[in-house]
C-alpha cells in the first residue's frame, strides 16, 4: 500500500445497513420505516421550499428547528442539536468522548453501529450480555467508561429498560450515557422517554429521530437533547452544514403536525399487537415489543431459510447473521394489509417444512 | 467537569462559518453561494420527489448518482462516492487518513475547516506560507505527512495552481493528496482539473460540490473521487445513509443539466472581470480569481471598517478576523446587478473615509 491508510479503519468490516431495494416492488419489513407516509403538512412544506433559494446555504445551527424542538420537548434551545439522523449525533458524540483506548459500554445485542463508531475512534469497546428477558444486566452498572449507550427501546429486541433503571444508571457511571430513543414514540404508557430526566443529570444526552414515528427516514434527521456543555462540544465536532434546508423544513413541518405522528403510531400499535399474537400462534417466541418491529426467536434454528423464501416471495424481513441471533428474525410492522400477507406467505413456507 | 470531554474538542475554536441571516434582506457576497438559482431541471425532479416514499431510507451508498458522476467525469462508480457537502468527505477523509500526531500539510491561507478536522483527530497541522502571488510553495513538495491538502482554487485567494505542479506533488507525497476543487467550475482554460490524472496516482483524491457551480448550497452535496482502496475505506467510516433522499435526487438531476451550470458559470466569469476591474480602479489590488469570489487587498489597511459599513447596507461580504488577513475582503461575485450595488455602495464609503 503505497499510503498509510489507517489500520482501525481498514479492519472494520463496517455496518451493514438492512437492504434498501430501489424498485418498489417488496413488502419492505427489514429497516423498520414507517409503512404510513409523512404529515401532508411536511409535503406541503417541502413543495413551498423547493425554490431558488436552494442556491444558499443552510442555516448551520438549525435555530429555527432546535427552537421548536425546545418549546416541545423542553429545555432551551442551548440543550437541542439537530443531526443528519441520528446516526450523525452518534458518530458526533463518538468524536466528543471517545479517544484511543477510552472505554465504550453497552447492552448487546443492540445497533451494530456503536461497533463501527468505536472502531473508528480507537476507543475500547465493552459490551455487557443482555439476559435472555432483556432487562438492565446488573454488570453495566458498575462498568468505567467515558461513554455508555443504550437503545431504548432496543433493537433488534423492541423491549424498554423502565425509566427509573435509566436513571440509576446516568447515576452510577462515569462518563456520559446517551439513550438512543429513535423508537420511543412508539411504547405504550406514561413516564418512558428520559427527556424530562435530563435536566437532572449533567451527563445525560438522550436521542431521537425523524426516521422512524415521523416517516421521514429519508430526510436524515435526528435531535440530541443534552446538557450545554455538550451541545457546545458537539457543534464544535460537526460538519458546519450538516443538515440541507430541505431536511430542516422536514422536521419542523413534522413536529407542527404531531396529531398525524400519534395516530400513525396508534394504528401501528394496534398491528404490532394482532402481529405479535399471531407469530405465537405460528410457534415462534415472541419478544414483548414496545417499537414499531419485533423480534421472533425459534430457539436453536437457524431462520435463514424462512428469510429466503419471504424474499422470494418479495417480502423482506431482516436476519443478522451473527452470533446469537441466527434463530431469530425481526420484523417491522408494515400496514395491517402488508402484515397479513406477510403473515399468510410465512404460514405457507412453515407449512411446507 | 463531572464527564470526560476530550480536550482536543473543548480546545479547538470550531469553524466558524460566515453569516447566514434567514431574513432575505441582504445581497449576500460572504459564503460564495452562486447568484443564479439551481436548473429548473432540478426543481422539477425534487417536487416529484417530494411524495410518501421520504418514509423510506435513501440508498446508503448512493449508487444512483454515482453512476451517473462516473459516466460524466470519468472513473468507475468503485472510484466515486457522495457525501453531505464536500465538508463531509473532507471529515471523511480525515477520518481514515489521520490519527494521532499524523501529520496533515497545506499551503495557507486556505479554508480554515481543514485545522478544524486535524484538531478532531489530534493530528499536526503543518502548515506553509504561500508566497504573496499564491503559486505552490517549494516547501510543501519535500514535507512528510499522511495526508496534504490543497483547495484549488485556493479560496480565500482564489488563485489556480497549475495541473502539472500538482501531478508533480501527488509524485512528491508520502501520504494522500486530496485536492479540494469545489471551486475548479468557474475556472477559465482547459486542462486544469485534476480529475483526468486520478487514474496514475494512488494516492490522489479529488474533490468536487454542489455548492457554488450548481447552485445547490441548501442540499449539502459532495463527490469524492478516489482509487477504489480509498473509496472503500471512506464507505467505512461514513454514516451509512449519509445523503437524504432530496440531496440525492436534486444533484442527480443537476448533473443531467450541465449546459445550465455552464450558463451560469460563463455569466460570474464575466462579471467577476468587471468587479475586478473595478475594485482595481477603486484601489485596491486584486488577486487573479478562477473562483466566484476575489479577494482584495489593501496592504496593511484593517479593512473591517469597510465590511461592517457594507453591512449597515446591507450588503455582507467576508471580512477575515485573522492575522494576515485582516487588510483583505473576499466579495462573491454576485449578479451582475448586486454587483453594481456593491460597488456603487462601496465608491460611497471610500469618498466617506
Amino acid at each position: 500500500m503505497p499510503f498509510p491508510l489507517r489500520k482501525n479503519i481498514v479492519a472494520i468490516a463496517g455496518y451493514i445497513p438492512g437492504e434498501q431495494p430501489q424498485d418498489g416492488e417488496f413488502i419492505k419489513l427489514n429497516t423498520n420505516e414507517n409503512p404510513y407516509p409523512p404529515s401532508p403538512r411536511v409535503l406541503r412544506a417541502l413543495h413551498k421550499a423547493v425554490n431558488s433559494s436552494l442556491r444558499l446555504y443552510p442555516d448551520p445551527l438549525a435555530d429555527g428547528l432546535r427552537d421548536l424542538a425546545a418549546s416541545i420537548y423542553g429545555g432551551g434551545v442551548v440543550n437541542v442539536l439537530a443531526g443528519n439522523g441520528s446516526d450523525e449525533l452518534l458518530s458526533i458524540l463518538a468524536r466528543c468522548l471517545v479517544g484511543k483506548g477510552d472505554r465504550v459500554v453497552y447492552p448487546v445485542p443492540t445497533y451494530t453501529l456503536y461497533d463501527t463508531l468505536i472502531a473508528i475512534q480507537e476507543g475500547e469497546k465493552v459490551t455487557v450480555d443482555y439476559p435472555s428477558d432483556f432487562t438492565l444486566p446488573e454488570k453495566i452498572f458498575s462498568e468505567m467508561s467515558s461513554l455508555t449507550i443504550v437503545a431504548n427501546p432496543n433493537s433488534p429486541s423492541g423491549t424498554l429498560i423502565p425509566l427509573e433503571q435509566i436513571e440509576r444508571l446516568a447515576r452510577s457511571v462515569s462518563g456520559v450515557l446517551v439513550i438512543d430513543e429513535a423508537y420511543i414514540d412508539f411504547a405504550e404508557g406514561d413516564g418512558i422517554s428520559a427527556l424530562p430526566i435530563i435536566h437532572r443529570h449533567a451527563n445525560l444526552v438522550v436521542l431521537r429521530s425523524f426516521s422512524k414515528a415521523f416517516s421521514l427516514a429519508g430526510m436524515r434527521v435526528g435531535l440530541a437533547f443534552a446538557p450545554e456543555e455538550i451541545v457546545q462540544a458537539m457543534i464544535k465536532a460537526k460538519d458546519s452544514y450538516n443538515l440541507s434546508s430541505l431536511s430542516l423544513v422536514s422536521a419542523a413541518a413534522a413536529l407542527e403536525d404531531l396529531p398525524w405522528m400519534f395516530r400513525n403510531v396508534k394504528r401501528v400499535q394496534r398491528t404490532r399487537k394482532k402481529l405479535t399474537q399471531s407469530l405465537k400462534r405460528l410457534g415462534f417466541a415472541v419478544y414483548p415489543s414496545q417499537a414499531n418491529f419485533v423480534l421472533v426467536r425459534k430457539q436453536g434454528e437457524n431462520l435463514r431459510g424462512i428469510y429466503e423464501k419471504l424474499k422470494r416471495r418479495k417480502i423482506l424481513v431482516r436476519y443478522f447473521d451473527v452470533p446469537g441471533l441466527r434463530d431469530t428474525l425481526r420484523i417491522t410492522v408494515g400496514t395491517s394489509t402488508e402484515t397479513d400477507a406477510f403473515l399468510r406467505e410465512l404460514a405457507v413456507i412453515l407449512e411446507s417444512m
